[in-house]
């Protein structure tokens, strides 16, 4: 039985963590931390069944802990410390934060305006996406869990551009997502009546801090444009793209094949677009592609997953499974 | 050209104002405070094409003003000094939060476990019902506005009490409010995860702090269990009630003549019930009457309304208009 | 491997009934059917990755099948031959309709003002509720699977009613469901600009169909007021009771011990409060129980469920699960 | 006073029409008609409290009329006698279809593929919007009201195809809309429980219906993706333009001050882009510029509008006030 610890666990992705960690049949749970509520059992601040005592990150204990889940707010202060001592421990660890999805720090530096706190970690952490980097998350001891909205964007476009299909590298990926990707952390963004029965835009363009990682792993330009739905979980990307004149559907969907054995993409059948429904509460990302003037190559992807699941909780197990050594899929079907 | 002020224009019970009195022909704004935005424009924390300056509260001059709101959350520390300085400027008052409503400062102490701040001032205070007590208002320096829930429940059970029809003084009233009863500021409770797709019951039975003014108007003895609805505006109350037995549905309607003159009243024709989308955007309160078992007195009412309008800054603009000698449906039709 | 089939395969509990048996290890389904969408795809018709072909009721072949769920419309004209060309071929029922959940032929005239059109059925009928019924349910060969409102009824009340607790044999039931309850035929009160950001009452009193079910399983005379929730899943239900004047709330608290084994029933500790959130996608029905003057015997129980699940289709296979053998809880945790 | 008379009074349109015209103070409503609520009054099918009788079409009288307004379904048959009849007998004719919108009949005959059914007419109506067509209007005996979708392109587009900015003829609309759009007839695409809490595309890339008119009115090849938002009203579309290289922001907002004295339309400041909060219940069309990388000509426009009122009934009072002599912007501020 192997042994985890989860810091963070208050928040919506540390609960999907709970919950899925709790039906893993070759887990236990060694600790589960909350700044606010330590002291408290989970269904003190959260509506649910499960039956989870929480302490603070002081009275976590790593004696006998095989891997970390850190699910700390971005820019937390407290991660880097507890990362570099769970390391120095041997006890591996998935964090869900951006700190260590960038590869190079000369790129980080660039697109943050400031130098990566911890330079070394970046050489050693992996990015957390099985679909493309399985055998290296096999061996990591720090894996950096993939942006949900990243996702959407990397796994549709990552075979295109991998079978040469690509023609216009600059690529419009236009995201709407629920509203549990903001967090449970208070803010006007995510109030009940800012929120409900409206829509809205924002940081469109070049600015959202995992354009970053999008680019990194599509190695294209992307025209990012993230939008608040009234929903509260599930990503749906519309993506716009350039393919080379020409380029058949049959074509297009070959590409796809890399995907043969994956057991949590979908492409889904000619004329079938996802939607947020199909894939809420599953691991699954779903891929529509649609041919609009394939004649000039145009084409659009409409790709959906659940931003809690495959965008982060359920992603975050998928990546200890490969760490830790039990099936891939366990405790995700 | 009277000149009112408004404190606490930030919220939604401010916002709600401010676009009243913008079409209102016989006001204009003076100031309008907002402790955090000072210094910006309304439009600058609310999506609104509306063009109001906001300032703190110390730059609110009270010269030449006629009447002020204030719209500050329960219990502000700042609302009493507020409330006092323009009382002796000879500036009327209309005031949102709870603190004038009881008109007993023995209830008061009673129900909220210490005395009352100000107990001079409950001796002028008004309580803000123009069905109930329109010639005191005109006559009132201040007026305490009416809380949302208790509207539901006086206006449809005042009308059977005076007619001497109810049995057991015991009523139930089970409420269930949009979340923008629960104000703009943040909280878990209102945060979008924790409010959309759920619903929940909180403080019922005997806990609710405007319990004591439902009791006050009605005379009655009763149970109130509010509940949380994931819209943002409208508040539906269910109330059970036992009438004297046999009286018949024509006898109970009777009772309702006397809002015959009433602007915002409405009973609805037999076999018709309210429901949200029916008052919405609106100054009415709609009542349904439905005979359950009427030999043994058993009735159900359902009765809507607005909260921001009816329950809040439109009953507060129908204030302003009796004491200022506006026509009363003035800017609210 | 036992052998199911599914009659109404394409409303939301068909669909929710699929999901759980395509996990469960016991049972293969042998045939769904869908009016309307015969010789498509569970898929073609539903956002979802299972894999279902549907057919007409007329290719359902009863050979081989153990058990089939009849998820038809109430007053469907086709479920009482079904019903009974399965009873005569020794395939065992579970019935989601209302037709068998009554007992007493005269109890179903007298409340539906019409004979019921086989009484003969009747007799070997077992309300599917197996917290009362267990034993019976296990040699059942027709089960009438229960309604979603009234198990909120029935189970808090149950209890107390067993105990002899209860003074008042009228309660009171104010129950909110959500829109899932009203099934996936079109209506307009379904559709969504009729239902989103409103909220209703309707057939409040004494007049709603499902009312027979919970006076006959409590004993009790019941005041039921259903409303409609602007959500998918859920219902919650505010119900207010009268036990004998001083029953403290340690007594009360104390009736529930007869669920002490029940996997699918939980009375919440002391001052919560069940919500929607809780139960949603769960088998689970939480009670919460509010004492509001015990010295006059008023309590409130407050309990939920998701009416899709232990409300319905989850119930559905909880009983197939009494019927076939298998372990109660299989594919329910 | 004006007469008008209205076709198709009992869905979302025809409802909103009603409101705007029983607050015009130059118009009186000469009858409404319903195919399936005639003899009933408009509160009986739609929860109002405004009292207006429907009729059957047979009872609809034109004597004395001097404007219809045809609400009827797209494609309705009993349209186009209707509409000639009325012209014959010289009333004026605001239509909602997209049945007169396109000028050429053979752009008709290109688009949907068979010749239009009354092509002489095409050449009397005049395209309804405004900002655009303001002097057409007031002379027009048959103005065809805007399309919803087609607004939020072309009021956004023109000023910069007018202004000779636009380098790239191909422009991505990005749109997302709420579920009145389609309408208050029954369909599983508008069913509460296929539309909430999920997010879907439809019709994307070049096959939309209205299509054609943002093509006509601004002479761009679009890329037109429609989306339906879990929201009642409005309609926010994200719309990808490539200007010509180094384009400023000064100089592309420049081309919107051919807006400067419409009433409805509005640039907001630098930096600030349109939610649907700020246009539902406004007859405002908000437009926000977003630079993403000027020196390619990259900029975003995200526009929004109320797509019942902008989008349609507002819209078409406006048009009927310039049609007869009105104030432009009488009933709709």
């Amino acid at each position: 039985m192997a042994r985890v610890g989860i810091y963070g666990a208050s928040g919506y992705t540390g609960f999907e963590l709970i919950k899925i960690l709790t039906r893993h049949p070759g887990v236990e749970i060694a600790f589960a931390t909350a700044r606010s509520a330590a002291g408290q059992r989970l269904s003190d601040i959260f509506p649910t069944l499960i039956d989870q005592q929480l302490v603070s990150a002081d009275e976590a204990n790593l004696a006998g802990v095989d891997l970390i889940f850190t699910c700390l707010p971005h820019g937390a202060a407290e991660l880097l410390p507890i990362v570099q001592q769970a390391l120095e421990r041997g006890v591996k660890v998935v964090d869900f934060s951006d700190t260590f999805r960038l590869r190079d720090p000369d790129d980080y530096q660039r697109r943050r305006g400031k130098p990566h706190p911890a330079p070394e970690l970046l050489s050693t952490a992996v990015y957390g996406l099985p679909e493309l980097h399985r055998d290296a998350i096999r061996r990591a001891r720090l894996v950096a869990n993939t942006g949900c909205y990243p996702l959407t964007a990397i796994l549709p476009l990552w075979p295109l551009e991998r079978a040469g299909l690509i023609a216009d590298r600059t690529v419009i990926v236009d995201s709407k997502s629920g509203v549990s990707g903001a967090g449970r952390s208070l803010s006007l963004k995510t109030h009940f009546g800012e929120t409900h029965e409206t829509f809205s835009a924002y940081t469109i363009g070049r600015s959202h801090r995992h354009l970053g990682e999008m680019e990194q792993e599509t190695g294209l330009h992307i025209i990012f444009s993230p939008h608040l739905l009234p929903v509260f979980r599930g990503i749906l990307s519309t993506i716009y793209v350039t393919l080379r004149p020409g380029v058949s559907l049959e074509e297009a969907r070959a590409a796809y094949g890399v995907y043969a054995g994956e057991p949590f993409v979908r492409l889904l059948p000619p004329g079938r677009l996802p939607e947020l429904r199909l894939v809420q509460n599953s691991m699954h990302l779903a891929i529509g592609l649609q041919p609009v003037e394939p004649e000039h190559g145009r084409y659009i992807i409409v790709a959906a997953l659940d931003n809690l699941l495959k965008g982060a909780s359920g992603q975050a197990v998928q990546n200890m499974n490969l760490m830790l050594g039990f099936e891939e899929t366990t405790a995700l079907q």
